[in-house]
């Protein structure tokens, strides 16, 4: 799930707000494309090269059905890879492994550098040393975990008053003068309820604000540090980390049980913290996006995305986020090969680097590729888990929605047919070809549960449901090789 | 929940057994119940004195459901006082608390000496340094705790070869030879299906095998070191500590995410780890078990004893194990003192300590008790949570249940009037006092959650529902004023 470094933040945001508003118009968009549908001359569109397109898909749907290479893929990056931060030894591990896999299944494959920086999470500590009817000798202990690009503690830590705002309004409330050299403490709820009725984005999008800006805000009213309440709707003392943009103090995220401590002590005294967050920013070093192509029998020059991102936060093994998207992106390989299906066009995976801690992945390919942009017909990406797959965000014109029925028809089966327009790219890496003019598509995965975990330690392999992450693959190959293959490429 | 030092062992396993036994003889024993009800001649009885009681029983119900004392004492102890483990001065502070408020309530309040065994955990990692897949220069993390009585790593830790079994039955299989010089892990998984079935106690107490004999089994075979699967029933990267018999070899819980990588990477091929557990047994220290009396109007010798455990695990705050029981038998009394209702029985409220870490505390009473216990008239304890109480475990003989029918009707309107007779105590504190012949009682809660944060970081004060709560201080209080002025007191 998208974060960005601080140029990012708007376009993070606009993801974010997009999911939200994607969740409300469910009903409307689909509502929208059957009407197009129905007006579109080529609806029910009957030529051949159509009843070939149809069969295909049908072929390919079943066989990704009935295949665990993703799985396999997942687990491989989870189990035995591990957590993929950028710029780790994991996660040039992983671009190795991913590489010479597409190159195992035919594909010309290749690296391409991104530089990167690596964030290295160190002592993460916390514990009050002072509130309302503390036992003499003790303290209490507060779970709390570092946010990528977080400014360190000294390594004896810091200790100082705690103010706790719900949200902004709060905090300028308080004034400058009640927040000058105390640590500041977010308390927004994820609203569980929201995420439990289908609007999981909206709640996302609402918290995470205080992760991303919330130091920087504090910080600029002369906090000396500022905690979160983690982005999250579990209530297993779990923290959540993600990137906040670097605001010169440090910045962590505590666990929902701990964040309403503070807030129940506060109301009750003073209550002081220890707070030690000992992480590094390290140097730029250099690392990879994966790219492998599958080329196109007819048009090889124009080109298809379909992706994930291959780094990880560190915390957990990134099954959900996103060595999925990748697995699923490389199962579109997979079982075309399988298959011996060859794409009119260019079908080229891409496992992008650097998703999590500044998107450097997806600023290299748009540098590097600049002046192929044109050519790149079509992008996806996977970035929502690997929950059941509801159908696709499109950034994508009106015009290109009866030109997508096929896919419809072969997804309805399972139940992944809706084609949600949307007005921001539904991926971060596919971010800059959207801007640059590109049909950009994403997955839709049911994501009713994926914040309890985001981010999180317990984002590992067995949060993936196999027959689902199947139902994801079978998406995003009946996609890809559509785009690849419609008679007249989405409109621009 | 009940835990035992060595000699406890089998009490504890017993209690366990006795909780899926009841949780399978639900609607045998209410069915038993209402047939008793039936024939019994006191079953629909009217004399003044009952009428008397049922009225008072009424209006301690609804003065419970209208109170919130009970979750205000469980904020105290776990937001202000935090984790209690015997011996620590959180332990203490909490004995100080609850003993100071007992006389504000206008108790005669003391404390009685118990020596306990201070257990304080350390650092507690694990990592492996060889696997399957491994990436150069990387390892992988395993989230591990040290389970209550651990022996200690060096402090640098230890290194071996796992070996994974399932059960007693494949380390037996795997045999000597593969086990000795290994770190055995066991991966007996709790079963999810069973508690949501309301079988909690049933997964519980066929996992939780593993955890308390599990590490001393790997040591009869040369393990140098054991970890077993967390029980519990969440899938948060959650680990869940508990006592272990000692096994002289290090022994710690890992997640059960860990459990199945250890698992998962152990058929691929050799898997090596990394284990540093270095908490300490420390010296006995002097701790308390808290008693207060409410007397007796006209039986002022006979007692009856409403109580909860002090002690709690230090990873959480012990919110529902168990400050929750602690605080419900101090509300009885704080109820019966705002109604200016004068028990003719003694009312005893006691706060036990050790419950978790060997028992000492209920050790300590039974034997400084010994020669009263003829006067004690009846025994109930709350420790398993906060949930909806659905009515009680009883040792008690059958002839007792038509006594109990008035606390039913006074119970039914909120759904705790089930009466389940069992063989085994239904409380690890009053489990000594049922082997001397007295009636004990203990509070059936819905167990469907309990072990989802039972002994981990998790049990926390927002896992309790307020109305839920106050519906068990209603039980209790209902239930103790009741036994403690039945015309006849249950037979022993």
């Amino acid at each position: 799930m998208p974060v960005g470094e601080d140029s990012r933040i708007p376009c993070q945001t606009s993801n974010i707000q997009l999911q939200s508003q994607i969740d409300m118009r469910l009903h409307i968009a689909a509502v929208t494309l059957l009407a197009l549908i129905a007006l579109s001359p080529r609806a029910s569109a009957g030529d051949e090269s159509n009843v070939q397109l149809k069969n295909e898909l049908l072929a390919i749907r079943d066989a990704a059905l009935a295949d665990d290479y993703a799985y396999q893929q997942v687990a491989h990056l989870t189990d035995n890879i591990g957590p993929r931060p950028s710029g780790s030894p994991q996660a040039e591990a992983a671009v190795e492994y991913v590489s010479g896999e597409l190159r195992r299944l035919g594909l010309e494959a290749r690296v391409e550098e991104v530089r990167v920086r690596r964030w290295m999470r160190g002592i993460e500590t916390a514990e009050l040393t002072e509130y309302p009817g503390q036992a003499p000798g003790t303290t209490q202990k507060i779970v709390v975990t570092a946010l990528g690009g977080n400014t360190a503690t000294p390594a004896s830590g810091i200790t100082a008053e705690v103010v706790v705002a719900r949200d902004f309004a709060e905090l300028k409330a308080l004034g400058r003068e009640r927040v000058a050299g105390r640590i500041v403490a977010f308390n927004f709820p994820f609203d569980k309820q929201k995420a439990a009725n289908g609007l999981a984005g909206e709640a996302y999008g609402e918290a995470v604000e205080y992760r991303a800006v919330g130091p920087k805000t504090a910080a600029e009213m002369g906090a000396v540090a500022c905690v979160v309440r983690s982005v999250g709707g579990a209530d297993y003392r779990l923290p959540h980390t993600g990137f906040s943009v670097p605001a010169g103090i440090p910045a962590g995220a505590v666990t929902s049980e701990d964040a309403d401590l503070l807030a129940r002590l506060s109301t009750q005294g003073k209550v002081r913290m220890h707070l030690t967050l000992t992480s590094e920013n390290g140097p730029e070093v250099v690392s990879h996006n994966v790219i492998g192509d599958l080329k196109g029998s007819q048009l090889p020059e124009q080109i298809v995305i379909v992706s994930g991102h291959l780094d990880s936060w560190d915390l957990g093994t990134g099954a959900i986020d996103d060595a999925a998207g990748v697995a699923v992106a490389m199962e579109t390989a997979q079982l075309l090969q399988a298959l011996h299906l060859h794409p009119k066009r260019t079908i080229r995976v891409i496992a992008w680097m650097d998703e999590e801690n500044g998107g450097r992945g997806h600023d290299a390919y748009a540098e590097a590729h600049a002046s192929e942009i044109g050519n790149h017909m079509a992008a996806m990406e996977s970035d929502l888990g690997a929950s059941h797959p509801l159908g696709f965000w499109a950034k994508v014109k009106p015009e290109a929605l009866p030109l997508l029925q096929p896919v419809q028809e072969v997804l309805q089966d399972f139940g992944a047919n809706l084609i949600n327009r949307v007005e921001f790219s539904p991926g971060a890496d596919i971010a800059p070809l959207a801007q640059s003019g590109v049909p950009v598509l994403g997955i839709m995965q049911d994501g009713r549960t994926y914040f309890n975990y985001h981010h999180s330690a317990a984002d590992t392999l067995d949060k993936i449901i196999p027959r689902e992450l199947r139902e994801n693959a079978a998406a995003m190959a009946v996609m890809g090789y559509a785009l690849a293959n419609l008679v007249r490429p989405l409109p621009r």
